[in-house]
């Protein structure tokens, strides 16, 4: 298997690429914002990105150094930006729900929030959350009117079986509980918005259009060097997988194997608004693992090579970044000037409970990792 | 198995109580506040006062029915007003170490928290802490006469090898978490110098003269009912196990036995500042268990049968009894009036961490139980 392959791989993502820049574009394009087509053009945008991104980066010494150096920093760029606007939507879903758990209420029945496969869906349940928090914290104000302004936010487009309105546990947030929603719901939004202006001028930017060309040429030509026909992919790829085993042996597994280890929340009062120092070393496994992925499906052909444990073991370290995310986010939201004593409450046990799910996100990774390892030995 | 051994054990545990409060009365008795001790002859006279109240209810058809009724109640009086101080001190210490495991603040060498074994250690640490609380509080007030006066805080007396004053993380609290602490170590020091009143009083009152003039006259002779001599102890203590396993059967076993199952977090906003409805049957469970524990002890002559599991199974529901107590006390302190925002922020992180504590502890009582049923099988 020698750059041959890598050509086709990279090849097909490209092609991937342009067809949901077309895509993109049909659809709308960035100002239409929350429409379904667009949210997953966007999103296999970024996939092919990435995947192309990582692929030279694994294969380097099978590229003409001088194009690769060029384009590398241009798709990061790009998967970045495109991504932020979806980040902050989900981590405000991800704080919205936790608000509601936390407050005992049952939200929606049950397989609405965690069947919830779409992001029309997921987006819906934002602003129904969103409109329970603010119904409950403007306190006892829950006249029939009201209850109807906050049902018309959720759209009704849902793809799934048709369901009565979440309404009956609307009131039942406490009065910090809501207002620390209301309050991350601001702050997420406003973020989110801002992410959404950045994605339209980068996507109408020449930096943009300059990068979509490089990827046209690339569907029809990979520019390899002159060694790549007769040079292995196999050696590089072991030694994508085996930067991946150095950085997890150097992961504190032990711990994070022992259930309520109670690491994560070490300095979980700790004044440094900076992003927890324990975390990045699994952030950085995650961006191991992908590249170790993308180089497996490069030498299987396009396809998603079995390997027990791993998509759980990713999965894991998803939920470890998002959970650390919003734990950031609940700690920052609590710094805002002029917030109640309550609502600073809600978001000292937000934050913690958002600590404890990176603690769990560990724990789950420790055991899909060791599945994984049994399974490849 | 019969009656006499009934009275031989309930003899037994009489005699511990005048033993415990014979020495109470020469270690200078309530007044003397913490001497190490008192403290150990209160322990004493709580835990036969818990024996022998126990065994009345287990065996209660053995036993002269007006006498067992009237003396239980007083026993139960008893323990519970000498446990109160005691339970205040144990939930400041606790809640003041997560502040500082939550700052990341590393409080003393290890080996001082964890094997601090005698309560004398244990009322320095929380004297200390406390002291390191307070200067942190003082924000930069860290001139060397403060320092000067939290360690004079610190008793000196402490039976373990001599160790450094524990002075150089002191303030590495955020001002939040050192005003949280402020808060309660005043609350908390508060309620235990009222429940160390109480208890003097109790101690010096005519009811307790009563309860103690009963079971010195136990101590010689037991009011056996005439069958006693020929009705089996077995199953009595039988029932009383089954009783134990009913509850236990009941209890969400199930989940607690899934790490992170975030349970107990649930309601943890609720604005119901009344104790957790969901800790209720784990409570009771430690109240079987003790019960069953002391019905195996009648039954083999005084001495701890070995029974695996068990005795995890207990120091686990301790636990969680202690961490439950803890969170709630978080949770009112954040009620207090006119505190900052920052204190609020830290209460709801520390009042998190400790609900985390109750699920940490019902999943260890999960595995303990487990062993012992196999152990038992």
């Amino acid at each position: 298997m020698t750059g041959d392959a890598l050509a086709v791989y990279l090849r097909a993502q490209a092609t991937e690429f342009l067809r949901a820049l077309r895509l993109h574009r049909e659809t709308g394009g960035a100002a239409a914002g929350g429409a379904q087509e667009t949210v997953d053009a966007a999103r296999a945008l970024r996939r092919s990105a990435r995947r192309i991104s990582g692929s030279l980066h694994t294969f380097r010494p099978l590229l003409d150094a001088d194009w690769s150096e060029d384009i590398r920093p241009e798709l990061a760029w790009l998967s970045g930006t495109l991504g932020l606007e979806h980040a902050y939507a989900a981590r405000l879903e991800r704080l919205l729900l936790a608000l509601h758990r936390l407050s005992g209420a049952a939200v929606f029945p049950e397989q609405s929030v965690v069947a919830a496969g779409t992001a029309a869906q997921r987006g819906g349940s934002v602003a129904a959350l969103a409109g329970g928090a603010r119904a409950a914290a403007a306190a006892g104000a829950r006249g029939p009117g009201r209850a109807q302004a906050s049902l018309a936010e959720a759209p009704q487009d849902t793809t799934g079986p048709a369901r009565p309105a979440p309404a009956p546990d609307r009131g039942n947030l406490t009065v910090g509980a809501a207002k620390a929603g209301a309050l991350l719901e601001r702050q997420l939004t406003l973020a989110r918005t801002r992410a959404h202006s950045t994605a339209l001028q980068a996507l109408g930017s020449s930096r943009f259009h300059a990068v979509a060309d490089k990827v046209a040429l690339l569907a029809s030509e990979v520019p390899l060097t002159p060694a790549a026909a007769s040079t292995g992919l196999r050696p590089l790829a072991a030694a994508a997988e085996e930067r991946l085993t150095d950085s997890v042996a150097a992961l504190p597994l032990l711990t994070a194997g022992h259930p309520y280890n109670a690491q994560a929340l070490v300095h979980g009062l700790s004044p440094d608004p900076a992003p927890h120092p324990q975390d990045g070393p699994w952030h950085q496994v995650r961006l191991l693992l992908r590249l170790h992925r993308y180089a497996r499906e490069v030498l299987s052909g396009g396809g998603t090579p079995a390997e027990p444990g791993l998509p759980a073991a990713g999965l894991a370290l998803n939920r470890h970044r998002d959970a650390s995310e919003a734990a950031g986010a609940a700690a920052q939201a609590a710094r805002t000037p002029r917030i109640t004593p309550a609502t600073a409450y809600a978001l000292g046990v937000l934050h913690a409970d958002q600590r404890h799910e990176v603690e769990a996100a560990r724990f789950a990774f420790q055991q899909a990792w060791q599945k994984q390892a049994v399974g490849a030995s």
